[in-house]
């Protein structure tokens, strides 16, 4: 294999977790190593230099005295969707709200119908422009969800496709099943029969053809409830999937609660959150997957990172690509969010979109850190330090991105 | 001189002012030109064809359906200026506010130390780097203002720098003299001297090298007052500039309302507004330059753009680029925050970035829309329609940017 050198490194920057190779990923501080040189060889890093110090090596790529953390890692993303909902900005600026806008089939229901037309090339072709997209931006692994099939052929053939996009395309993602994203017109008013439907038609196909790691399902009013929310999850544990949940978006109704009952790896937006909510993923190490581009989007509060922060919930910044509530992959533009909204700091932010996100896709041994052992996915940003990372807003700074050893940009 | 053919156009859309070319710019909607093809001949455009006509062209370009517009004017930056401030970030989170930070020898004085001690080649370098990246999103046209030298030297060589921008780097770019940024630490104390001292000292040189088309000052509490604002630009008009006016970013203490009285050409910023100051600037004919990113940056209100626009006041959006309140240049975000903020209209915040901005550096006749006889600025967006541009967030949709006819992307 191939070695490759990154020398001449002003500051390295990399998150400092529980443990030695990832673990919990509480926010136990920045290391920052100057003058710093990183080894590579084939995928791996093999060894992280100090003070000036530099392995020979033919290959050799000069930092400039620039800053280089590890990859970003996107946590949330709903990648995998057909058709845009540009068409509904004139009724939005009318003020429609969710339901005017779904009657006039519009919402969720308009991406359902333009996913279940699309065949699984456009799909792939549209993701993988995404995908190069972000890459190029210094995101080098990706979360993507199903959940706008909600029906077995449609939610496996979102599924494929992110299995596709990792084996033919070479992109890190992580498969989430989320046919529990919404009710689907098929069992309009019947979320128990909708979710009965999933654990004994949808679940065991997923599970046979082994197309995901996680499980996720929309806790919220009027979507799933926490009993129908604990019984998705529960079944996906049997099957050996590990578990997520979009909980307190909009109101607390126990899905963060929940969500620290029984384990899950991560809980989502938590927007409306509570202290008995907090408690209870402090206590079951649930991660907190924050999505400020989406309080953004929507005019919405931000989530209380500080508050989760300080009672020791692990936070993860992500973006919640998707065409209807977030139309925006761009992870630098949520640090810089996590910088002036959730006022966190720059050090928080750089731990939130890489081994906090790492580990809420279940990758804080491999990725995450820039470590000996772990995989290279590098960013050399045009930057001189972190705090220029959270606070240059609205450019693209990764100047070059490195994955699995590959120089990709 | 070579002819260029930009065909297969799938939508035109150009905004459409009072009068033919440009005039008082208010939002009298978009005109939106299916199947269209321009025709451009050196670096004009000579004729915009509709419902699939084309000439023949040796040049050509296709469109591939795309939306295509004028291109972008960014008409509020502060262009010039040495430093960063991202060591702000750790004080701004502990809560600091603007008078401890700049008693920590930050904020503006920062900037001002920091520009003073530049030379006019690493100006022009820092300048050169953000207007090729604003280029290659799309923005073809920037105002640029002085006033981070604040005495004779260092205002004339900020101003040099925007001279040598146009006529060595071929860019676009409007000089404003704004030395009434701020009291220098020279005048502590003595605002009015200050003025003085620019009227007398500064403005004359200014005027005796050509340096500048318009001149702003920053009408503010704790900055210049009315009386002091007004006579900066009563001088200024002596001098044949034409003016701008930074008023009610944080409260109205008349700031609008002088703008309408003596003429000015626009008046920035406009948060705090109040109804005497919308109809000072309506009767006046005094286009309002709202930027967005500085709201969204420093967590304030954003600007009553719906007030303004019912009223008749021209609106336009720029991004405010600066090295403290909005470290961002990209006014694709700030066509989003027009949207999602402001709630204007995908056409109103077309025409807030090419007619009425183009309007806001009097060059109305000359750019922000497409039509025969204008200067072929022009981008081609990855995007099917208007909608689109200011729904999808955080991607540079700029596909390809043609300047004076050039192909520059």
């Amino acid at each position: 294999m191939a070695m490759l050198l990154i020398k001449n490194i002003g500051v390295l920057a990399t998150a400092v977790g529980n443990n030695a190779h990832g673990g919990a990923a509480q926010h136990n501080g920045v290391r920052l190593i100057r003058d710093a040189a990183v080894l590579i060889n084939g995928d791996a890093i093999v060894r992280v230099c100090e003070n000036g110090e530099a392995p020979e090596c033919d290959n050799v790529i000069d930092a400039g005295g620039r800053l280089v953390t590890a990859g970003l890692v996107d946590a949330h993303t709903h990648l995998i969707f057909g058709g845009w909902r540009q068409h509904e900005v004139p009724l939005k600026l009318r003020g429609a709200g969710y339901l005017e806008i779904l009657k006039a089939g519009g919402g969720i229901l308009n991406t359902l119908t333009a996913t279940r037309k699309a065949t699984e090339d456009e799909l792939y072709e549209r993701a993988e422009k995404a995908l190069n997209e972000m890459l190029l931006s210094g995101v080098t692994t990706v979360e993507a969800k199903s959940g706008y099939g909600l029906d077995v052929e449609n939610e496996l053939k979102q599924l494929r496709v992110i299995r596709r996009l990792a084996n033919e395309g070479g992109f890190s993602v992580v498969p989430t099943f989320m046919a529990a994203h919404a009710v689907p017109p098929e069992f309009k008013g019947d979320p128990d029969g909708y979710i009965e439907f999933i654990i004994t038609e949808i679940l065991p196909k997923v599970a046979d053809e082994e197309l995901c790691e996680f499980v996720d399902v929309f806790c919220e009013t009027g979507v799933f409830d926490v009993t129908q929310s604990r019984k998705m999850l529960e079944f996906a544990s049997i099957y050996g999937f590990k578990t997520k949940i979009h909980a307190d978006e909009i109101n607390a109704i126990g899905g963060s609660v929940l969500a620290g009952e029984i384990g899950a790896v991560s809980a989502e937006h938590l927007i409306a959150i509570d202290g008995a909510g907090i408690s209870s993923m402090a206590k079951g190490g649930v991660i907190a997957c924050l999505l400020p581009g989406t309080s953004l989007y929507l005019n919405k509060d931000f989530a209380p990172a500080r508050k989760m922060i300080e009672a020791g919930v692990p936070v993860a910044i992500c973006t919640d690509f998707n065409p209807g509530s977030c139309p925006s992959s761009n992870l630098q533009l949520c640090m810089n969010l996590g910088y002036l909204k959730y006022r966190m700091t720059p050090e928080e932010v750089l731990t939130a979109v890489t081994l906090n996100a790492a580990c809420a896709v279940d990758r804080g041994d491999t990725i995450g850190t820039v470590e000996a052992g772990k995989q290279a996915d590098l960013v050399i940003w045009d930057a001189e330090d972190l705090d220029y990372l959270v606070y240059r807003m609205g450019s693209n700074l990764a100047k070059t991105v490195i994955r699995k050893g590959k120089i990709v940009k």
